[in-house]
């Protein structure tokens, strides 16, 4: 039997994405997909050009089992109430429901929340830390990109309590997908061709994601500084983070940990080639990029300064596949009980 | 019962191609990738991480079903003779058994072709043209990238009979990848990024594949004028073929003998959006080659300039899927009894 | 003693670039550029932060002696009558004066136009067909910079008289710099990255500019196939430019021609390096894009098929460079008396 | 009077940017430049086309009164001494007498210093640190591209006191020009396309230089935190420095500290513009890399977050502008008396 699929907001890049992979899923009925501007999806999205999808107005979306939300957060609230007392169970792609602390999430974003028994509700959308709760739930959050890359990339690391949990320092970098279909600046190819491009380098929002999910891991507070920028590539990014060693720790005993943190998790690979350069393995101990993009695995590499007491963790994956669409999908297979690869088993493009 | 599939050259990036397409495929048993340098596959191919696969010498290869020859046209000679000798049959992604004509091919390639009764026997691995002789093969060529965009982007338009054979001109512009692994400077960073570089502007070995193909198509002599570039993009390619009409033809008659044209074959889209500009669907009328980078698809846009006598078509495919590796693994389903799509079915990305 | 300049349109790229080259020069006093948004220019082109350039309203704009009119068509009409009026000399990068013919340039813009006197009068802006007229002109219109490269390309190929006029097939690849600082889909950088967009495959508002220009060189009438594409570089254009030989012609002769025809041209390079390739001059034989970005060079190399009997010509510059803003500035140098190459020697970067 | 000049390892994108930037002054005579390949220029650096230069062989340099090195660490150090003897002064591009602690040195590159004394002898070639000393030096060695990133993006804040000198981290985003002419495969189109690569993130050899100049500023031993990745751009990098505050500071006074400690330096800009998006400033707020791509300028912005104590400096150059080859010509004319600006003083591209 298949589960009815809605997604609000398709004609988003995340939304676009959502239909891209569920397209043809034998076990799914994409039953609409909405966007202002009703018509044929592959006019927005030409890769679908050919797969006779089309898209409804929000007012004629009908009932579904599942429905993606990928709105901005003001929107979303009402909309994700709606369908959830109609019985579906949601997943949010945006920011509406990611903060647990009220106030917190109303300064961050300057508004009002409407319906805040949902943000209390709501599952936070990390497979690798929440399968169970998400196998249940009604309402998922899947964090922002950047959140998921620095979460997954810390959380084994402070679990081991051997780093200074208040000075924490990651850096963001992020291909253009994730700043979304609408046109700014940032985007504008003849400004971010050749260039890099800095913004809210104190102050980001997805600084208070990490902090909350990855306080929750160490049981105790946990302070990260976060910068993130653009770079001139589509899709993907990575998480540079930096942490103080306050006991010694090794490479490779900090790579055992990892590996047995995410050993019951098909999309994090915990990467470790060799450092020695060799004719044609030139530039791999440490994730790219590219590897994974496209899809929803995070692959994650590190290093330990031992002379100096630091750890650094590369983590890297794409901001609309693990750190967003793809990661919901993912949700959506824990939650309707599918195989969680279920449409997600793609390995990323070389070159 | 798995067919037994051996890589040849499995260290570049069509080779690699061939393993990311096909590792998992339950139908598939991936016997054996050779490599030059022995090891695990992740050090050439980081997308792979975690796979498993490992590279052997070509020494060490066994008996397969199918073996793909992802290899130069002056190496690939004996070995594919080896493996057909064998029992096996052939996919040859290399230039070895392209071309009809061997005082040609042996011009072009600078050397003496060692296994001439194969290059007769082999069949032209372009499945739209030649499917059924596809099955039923030992031995298939695939034709070159560009060859392939410029012969599915032509051979309509040809058939129609209201084209000057004499004078059809097409430009490709070209990712990197299909320029390969090896170092070059043309496809170093520093020289190619917010460049185009220029190469063989005339008498690219790709030409004479166009004419031979699309002479048989036309069933007269057709000349090519073809001019390739490199572009900074990674995956995928773009023809543009040019061609003056001997007499009249509406866009809409052309777009509707394209379709009829294919309307068989799953992986070329007949591509015709709106020309009058939308919000949303700017700069969609003809296709665009991120579309299908990363795919076997080819999606195959046109235009009529009446006033001139003229007929533009924008062919694009990705020159290690539908142009490449992909193409090959499509012709393993047919030669095997798969699915067509088998292994292909995915969309490209947007963005 | 200084003149004094204006720049009307300072926040489009190519007032910005206008202001760039003459910042600084003490041949110049740039009196002042407007946009719609007076403050510091600064804020739009960060480039030239700490310069202390401002912008003002075109009401404020006071008198000058040459007067840059970096604006849309229609716009500019009126603008450039009311600087002309008050004794200015003008330089319009627009297509408002481009076209000779009244009827051809209100159907190409489907305008009507408002000072069609003036369209009559304006000098074509390609200094090495028209230096004299524009030394004592009162009104330069620069043409388009696929217009530029091309007419700059095929000019001296229809000189020979050995070309067919009636089949000239042009492909041009644009950075998204030649699209301009308004936002689009085309040059939104998750659209444009990684990819190819092609556009007004036919009909292209420069062929009529290079019909025009290249008629007259050729003393009978040209027909010219144009085809664009924006490619993801940011500056630099490459006009790819085809002709049909009536009488046979080879390589060296016509290297020979055309570096006769631009012997008293500084920045036109006849561009030859050898074809067979060597370690460190690989792929250089025809120019690139990338050594003249930024810059007032065109490069201009050639091949010839003598089997098929064509001619290719790859004509390259900067669409903001040579292909606009600096030729603008190049003629300023010309009509005011100053060395031509005042302000616009610098080379080109590599890599 | 000219000053006669010669260029060791003109081939490389160091030395061609030397060339580039002395080629036409009239205050300089560029003797010769050393390639291992004698022959024209333009086969290698293709924008100084028909420029007439030439390289010859190092046995054939001739003296001069400047000589730029552009060498790996371990050829210079013979090669420098050699000019030296001969009454040339030198200015050392590569890093064979950056640092001042022998045994480090030797650690780091894996060598034997063949020429201490040198080493010690050799100024920084930080202007803006050392001007005086520059301009009365025989030796002069410029520091690597991050080094010079780091060093003026944090000297300014060390000096205040009010930061925490053993925990400074910093990141670095490097085009590929930075990583050289030669091939490799972090730099092959196909692998850093669509890509960001991380490479030795613990230990990479500009630390030490970092460490070393900024301990001098500090009075006190610094501790550097430094991870580098290249980007798919060509021209600059970034250093995103972080520091936790130990003395409450803010945002308006530290831009403050900051001008006054550049005021007389003509190639740092510090930058501060609106931080509220307006129409046409969006993100802007940051200096952008592609605003000093190709210059010699470094431009510094910075903010703080007073909540949780940390200043987020960001510093942007080319690595071969005023973090390599530009820099040193701006040491050149210190040297030889010249105008500070002399060759340097054109801005970026924008766009």
């Amino acid at each position: 039997m298949k589960v009815r699929v809605g997604v609000v907001g398709g004609s988003g890049y995340m939304g676009g994405e959502v239909l891209r992979v569920l397209v043809g899923l034998p076990q799914v009925e994409l039953a609409w997909a909405t966007s202002r501007t009703p018509g044929p999806v592959e006019r927005v999205h030409p890769n679908l050009y050919g797969s006779g999808l089309g898209f409804v107005r929000l007012d004629d979306a009908s009932a579904a089992d599942f429905v993606f939300l990928a709105l901005p957060a003001e929107i979303s609230i009402p909309v994700a109430a709606r369908f959830l007392d109609g019985g579906a169970r949601v997943i949010a792609l945006g920011s509406a429901f990611r903060l647990k602390d009220r106030a917190l999430w109303e300064r961050v974003y300057g508004l009002k929340h409407g319906a805040w028994q949902l943000a209390e509700e709501a599952v936070c959308g990390v497979s690798e830390l929440h399968r169970d709760e998400i196998c249940g739930a009604r309402l998922v959050a899947n964090p922002g990109c950047f959140s998921s890359a620095a979460i997954l990339g810390l959380a084994p690391l402070l679990r081991t309590g051997r780093i200074d949990p208040g000075h924490l320092v990651v850096d963001g970098l992020s291909g253009t997908a994730g700043a979304g279909a609408d046109f700014s600046r940032a985007i504008h190819h003849p400004e971010i061709g050749e260039n890099v491009v800095f913004y809210n380098v104190v102050g980001h929002r997805h600084t208070f994601e990490m902090e909350q999910e990855l306080s929750r891991v160490a049981g105790q507070p946990v302070r990260v500084y976060f910068t993130p920028c653009y770079v001139p590539i589509v899709r993907g990014i990575a998480a540079v983070c930096r942490g103080f060693v306050t006991k010694r720790v090794g490479r490779a005993d900090l790579l055992a940990i990892y590996r047995q943190f995410y050993e019951d998790h098909p999309f994090v690979e915990v990467y470790d080639q060799p450092k020695e350069s060799g004719a044609s393995w030139q530039y791999l101990p440490y994730p790219w990029v590219r590897s994974v993009a496209g899809t929803n695995y995070c692959f994650i590499g590190l290093d330990v300064d031992e002379e100096r007491g630091s750890v650094v963790v590369i983590s890297v994956l794409d901001s609309i596949g693990k750190g967003g669409a793809q990661a919901g999908v993912e949700n959506l297979n824990l939650m309707a009980g599918f195989e969680r690869t279920l449409g997600l088993a793609d390995r990323g493009l070389h070159p």
